[in-house]
């Protein structure tokens, strides 16, 4: 049992060294000689744990994933009686933006990983994995908004949930180059949703 | 002058055999070493005409924007008298989408320069430069079509024109990743459109 915990404790501090890099320097050119020394330590020990950089991305985007679900459901939770399809989905979308370090640097191993996805079909199904339940869940409280009269009449829920993705992915992007800052991206993102949904549906919500 | 010539294609060349290697394998990962064997040459011979993978990436950069730029001024041109500012944007933004080869190419160095751009003043700058105007003449097509009376009601130029930019990045992103198809992408692309101007200022158009 000892042994086990050690094992987990040892893989969590070589994708910490992973998740530094990701931050700091970026991925692009890191190999895993550069993360080990930045783990410290030597390039066979971090082979042991993992068979390549591809497996610490993998590992990295997959705890990136629970991270940001985590904080999705905590915001969500948070919002209690309040939560009405236009603040789920203004929630959901700020915690997809740069915002906060933490978001930074996921979205920054998730660009790592982007540039490799484009010519590897494992690491592309984990994108359309990731998207299709959020794409879900946004046309499902886009449908419940539009029987409750709160989106605006021209919008189809399926359509607009895909367009909210790309929106948000697009932002990202911006952000990270800084093009726009993160508070022009989120005022950006709310003057959008207040064309898509009602001024009834916004009234009183937390602008 | 023979010099000068010979100089100059040979740089073609070698910038060429990275523009292969963005298409068939991505860039991320790729040195000198591999773009040289790419272009048939020797380590030594590309570090002549070329200080690094930066300034390669670079020198495809600009090029990527040479012939993106000239492809919308073509299909632009094409439109003629028939340019209204419903035609112009969507030109240019179908222009900005994976839709052929070449733009896929283009994208996909894009892609690479994404992750070392977050990293990188220098190449940050350039998005930021790409950007600026690209906004400014969608922010004063979409001002002239409100003036026309084109232009949904609640919507405000200088925001929109940013809008599609990030949607047009977005979308690009799911492509790449399988995530759209480039049909579905430019058909997501219309209904956004649909919803942006008033149905006379579409009517007419090809859909």
């Amino acid at each position: 049992m000892q042994h086990r915990v050690d094992h987990e404790q040892r893989r969590r501090k070589l994708v910490d060294a992973l998740w530094r890099l990701a931050e700091t320097r970026g991925l692009d050119g890191v190999g895993m000689r550069e993360i080990a020394k930045e783990a410290g330590v030597s390039l066979g020990q971090l082979q042991h744990y993992f068979s390549g950089k591809e497996e610490l991305l993998l590992v990295a985007l997959t705890q990136n994933g629970e991270r940001a679900g985590a904080r999705v459901r905590q915001r969500l939770q948070d919002l209690g009686g309040r939560a009405t399809p236009y603040r789920i989905i203004r929630t959901s979308l700020q915690e997809m933006l740069p915002l906060d370090r933490e978001s930074r640097a996921g979205l920054l191993v998730h660009l790592a990983y982007l540039s490799r996805a484009v010519h590897d079909d494992q690491l592309r199904a984990i994108t359309k994995d990731a998207t299709t339940p959020l794409a879900a869940l946004f046309a499902d409280q886009l449908r419940r908004a539009a029987e409750d009269g709160d989106l605006a009449a021209d919008r189809n829920p399926e359509t607009e949930a895909g367009l909210l993705i790309c929106l948000a992915e697009g932002l990202t992007n911006y952000v990270l180059l800084d093009v726009y800052t993160a508070e022009v991206a989120q005022s950006m993102l709310d003057d959008y949703l207040a064309t898509l949904f009602t001024p009834a549906a916004r009234s009183g919500h937390d602008q």
